[in-house]
């Protein structure tokens, strides 16, 4: 067989008559034919080297080994990418994690502490630090989360009290809910952190500010003095990275380890305070980007496996007599595979756009204007939920979709589900985030006054549709009337709880069950409105662009019908209406069908970066199934032997 | 500190205000007082025996090591519960789960080897072979599923071939596709299976029949001549049971192993068939109703560990000013929780419903009546697919309602969830269960005639409601309107396809995702009319009463306002209806909120059981999660030497 490549005869069949250029799919998703060069260059380096593969599959390893195995590939990977006068390969993102799929030691110190130096240290802290920093002479990791405290900054325990004598901060850690915890490669990896800790100074709480300390020694990486740190176990997911806790017992830092970017303390103990206070959320809309980015990517990974998986698969009857259809060609499989598919091109375009945003937005704060900075962190927290809840349900979902075999780890969903809820938590709790997006959206109609995102709230009755129009532009019309319609049901509801004498803050909690929908309504509208207009008015050839805007009407569609009872209360939907999207959904179906194939393939996924024997591109799933199974050490002998002779053999044989 | 029982001041407050009999909601899950003596007896009796402990958590080992782990304590416990004149305690099930949480190598002996050589062999094989599995004097699985072939039985592949020369069947795997895969035990501690093969008999293709086939010698353990048996590796969850594969090449067995109660095979190679092909249906109800109940367990533990933890983190404000309160405040929170915890008491009354029905029915198969079956089977199938998906989803959103903690494996969440989404798929896909429902609902409407739980269909015009009226009688009602309603909508577009020319099947497929709808909606029915009637019939104090009384009207209410748009659709709710409705649950919310944390006190699971560091019954959860931390490997020492040196310290220090 050598030099014969198999090719399963399902997935030949589907791409000999593929109708569209896979190539310009692919360039759209890594943005530009260069840049899918740049990938498939760096890609095809990493996977060509020997050094950085697995020796056994990580999954069959203890906890403790397998944190050594996988620090191994990444500080290789670091080390091997380092360019002469370069900076280091990021390992926190892209390429990286064609080895390391789920998370790495060094990962939050390139996505967390460099961020946190170049956002929060002064000039002067940046030339002592950062290059350092970017010649990995020090590892660094992000502290914030406590035991006890997550999503409440101000909750935070851990003190730092200014010393005037010693010109030193004192950091100590009250309380056994005080300890930092979840930080990623603080367990064993990093010998530094930026640590968020209350300041005190002068007596008097300043609230929480970054401190950059070093924890262990450079040489010989023990802890120093009255620094505690280990790590905290194993996790749904995410096990390659060891998520570590941190204590402090009177741990003193000069002075000028307080991250001075936007406030000081003076010598003397003076506190300055930040000139604003809304400089951090660019910070945060930067992380919360990058996470709807990776959910797009989470969901092509997914897509891929299902969708292949699907075309090989074989089961069943559809037409008695007939032999076993793909599965692929039952309507209650594609239900299940392509609004994901639909789903992970809108969080694509989303994340474009908010980039696009980004740019403006911080070139702007270079020019010292800050007003686009409200109106896209709302989006970025409204999308950054929306996203990360549609892709860890759309991967169980996909995982489903491919039966017990979906359950194995060797299916890949597993770990992809391990990354995708754990984003539904991380930066930004999601039920926390949908509060914080209806707390504006409330504003911006009872100030009847905001940002372009929420501009249909504003002064404006909203135009009816046209009767039986349900075109994009329609749907999208009925998005926004579903998220006003919560919000003046809500903003009603406050008030009536007003009259009554509640105090506001138990109005909002009795409405806070409406008031997530709302949010959830409006978060839909604005990836509804930005996959309708990027594919408008992207530059795509006929195909694709047909193509793109079936799959963008399937998606609305898919949505509105899911939570249809939304649009007869607040969008005056009929019965009659439902029927006909219902029948549209059924008919999308089979059109996207016609080349759901292609569209995974021109995802471009090396079998090594999807980690998934079921959605490898032969189709070959059966045998690589058997293929892993093999390496089970389980199988290395043909009796477990230890075992059967103290517990099993005596087990049978001491008959009653 | 010692004699001193720590116990949060949060959950005391809780305790000391309880307003009901807890032993009586006990009484009522276990099924009597007698039977909760009896489970607290064993549930004593195995956590107090050193032996069956782990002297390191699980999660730690690696794969081959936990195999040996739980193969230990799963042989200890059977032998230590072995009566002298007694049967051995059934490990399967029920409070073993104690020590062995995520499945176990000697399950399905019990689950399914046993039962299918009760239910399928002749009075002779029993006589033969029953002593002997009972005994564990052999170890059985039930081998059925192939790598390419579950839910459609026909599909299978696996061969016995009748051979009147040696009266042996001749048991072959033809492909790789055939290959056995999956059993529980299979892959390194079973040494018979009950194995599910194609019959063949003088040239002739009988179908699917049980062999009883011996697969490793009884001393060495080794595999026989022709088997080859293995195991498949790691999996989402259930990782304390050996999953197997197993292929035949040529072996031989005995005539008379080939399981005779139904049909059978005559010496000289005459098929006999069975004299009613629904007999099977028996067994898989007895399955399905198992699972059923088992939800209603999982859903009490993860809602347990989610409510206590709820009561004691504090986090956040709700009022400016005031110290961070009890997230068990918050309505948001108490959204996430509460639907799961009335859901627990649902599926406790749909189990113990269906085996009422089930133990009925199989009185009168011995009486040769075999009219029930069928309408049970439907139920059963209906129950399966709605408290198993049910409890996969609570179980995450109950995770999550923990935050990052939930995410941690000491929380118990990844655990749960493991098993409960487990169970979506296997015993019955559920989407294709789904579709097996609606084809029993369609017959039901097409045919004017079918069982008493789908006699709503037959018949009749269904009541209008009385305008305005939402009681619980209305909404189940409703629920009744919704299934009817879309199996209408259903058999009009099905009619419409045949008129069109369109084949039945063909037909079938392009309703599909309407259908899973219309069986949804029955279960829905099924499971809210069980509950209803259950707390009207039951023998219940007054406390208890008006307790599960709001229990079941706010999941009714749930349910309901989840999916709206239904009812819009095909129950004529208006929106006024509609906002009363979730007026009413935010009013629920807060009236479960003062009985919640002694309700799941009453399921009285005890702290090994739950296994989880969140939801321990003394609230110290802070103290846990980093008592469990303690015990991780990486912790033993402050330094991961080979790593630092080999691969961290080369990276700091090679400067560029």
């Amino acid at each position: 067989m050598v030099g014969v490549v198999y090719e399963n005869l399902d997935l030949k069949r589907e791409r000999s008559r593929c109708s569209f250029d896979k190539e310009e799919i692919t360039n759209l998703i890594d943005g530009g034919k260069e840049k899918t060069q740049e990938r498939r260059d760096l890609v095809q380096y990493i996977l060509s080297d020997p050094d950085l593969k697995d020796p056994v599959p990580i999954e069959y390893l203890s906890h403790y080994e397998r944190y050594g195995a996988e620090l191994k590939k990444a500080c290789l990977l670091v080390q091997k990418m380092r360019k002469p006068n370069g900076k280091p390969l990021d390992i926190g993102v892209g390429p990286a994690a064609v080895i390391l799929k789920e998370g790495n030691a060094l990962g939050l110190h390139f996505v967390m502490f460099m961020p946190a130096l170049m956002g929060q240290a002064s000039v002067e802290q940046q030339q002592k630090w950062l290059p350092r920093a970017l010649n990995l002479e020090l590892i660094g990791t992000y502290a914030q989360t406590e035991l006890g405290h997550g999503t409440f900054l101000r909750g935070l325990e851990t003190k730092a009290t200014y010393d005037p004598d010693t010109k030193e901060f004192v950091l100590d850690t009250p309380s056994l809910s005080a300890y930092k915890w979840w930080p990623g490669g603080l367990g064993k990896t990093a010998n530094y952190a930026v640590v968020m800790a209350q300041l005190y100074t002068k007596g008097k709480c300043e609230g929480i500010h970054p401190f950059l300390v070093q924890l262990r020694d450079e040489n010989t990486h023990e802890p120093l003095p009255g620094i505690s740190v280990g790590e905290i176990g194993p996790k749904l997911g995410l096990n390659s990275n060891d998520n570590g806790y941190l204590g402090f017992n009177q741990v003193r830092i000069p002075r000028d380890q307080l991250l001075m970017k936007h406030s000081q303390v003076l010598e003397d103990g003076t506190y300055v305070k930040p000139k604003n206070t809304k400089l951090g959320y660019a910070t945060m809309v930067y992380v919360r980007v990058f996470i709807v980015q990776d959910m797009a990517s989470v969901l092509r990974r997914a897509v891929t496996i299902a969708t292949r998986y699907s075309c090989v698969r074989h089961q069943s009857e559809l037409k008695p007599g007939e032999p076993e259809p793909q599965i692929l060609d039952y309507k209650a499989q594609q239900n299940k595979l392509f609004p994901a598919l639909a789903a992970s091109f809108a969080f694509h375009f989303a994340a474009e756009n908010l980039w696009n945003l980004y740019h403006v937005a911080t070139e702007n704060i270079g020019k010292g204007d800050l007003q686009m900075l409200p109106d896209l962190h709302g989006m970025s927290c409204a999308m950054k939920a929306l996203s990360t809840s549609e892709a860890a349900n759309f991967v169980e979902t996909l995982r489903q979709s491919c039966g017990g075999h979906g359950y194995m780890v060797s299916s890949g969903f597993p770990r992809l589900y391990g990354v995708a809820t754990a984003s539904e938590t991380y930066e930004g709790e999601n039920t926390v985030l949908w509060l914080q997006v209806a707390r504006y959206l409330i504003k911006t109609r009872m100030d009847n006054a905001g940002g372009k995102s929420v501009a249909y709230l504003i002064d404006t009755k909203l135009p009816d549709n046209k009767p039986g129009d349900l075109g994009l532009d329609s749907i999208i019309n009925l998005f926004q009337r579903v998220a006003s319609g919560y919000v003046d049901l809500a903003v009603k509801e406050l008030e009536g709880y007003s009259r009554q004498g509640k105090a506001p803050h138990d109005a909002w909690n009795q409405s806070a069950v409406q008031l997530i929908k709302a949010a959830q309504a409006h978060a839909r509208y604005l990836v509804a409105d930005c996959f309708v207009r990027s594919v408008r008015e992207g530059k795509l050839s006929g195909p694709v662009r047909s193509i793109l805007n079936e799959l963008c009407e399937f998606l609305l569609i898919y949505w509105l019908v899911e939570r249809s009872g939304d649009f007869f209360m607040f969008a005056e939907l009929k019965a009659q209406q439902l029927i006909e999207l219902q029948s549209k959904y059924m008919e999308l179906l089979g059109t996207i069908r016609t080349y759901a194939v292609n569209l995974v393939d021109a995802f471009d996924i090396p079998d090594e970066a999807l980690g998934s024997v079921l959605g490898c591109w032969d189709g070959n799933a059966y045998q690589r199934l058997f293929d892993e199974a093999s390496k089970s050490p389980l199988n290395k002998s043909t009796v477990h032997r230890e075992s059967f002779e103290k517990y099993l053999k005596p087990l049978m044989q001491s008959n009653l």
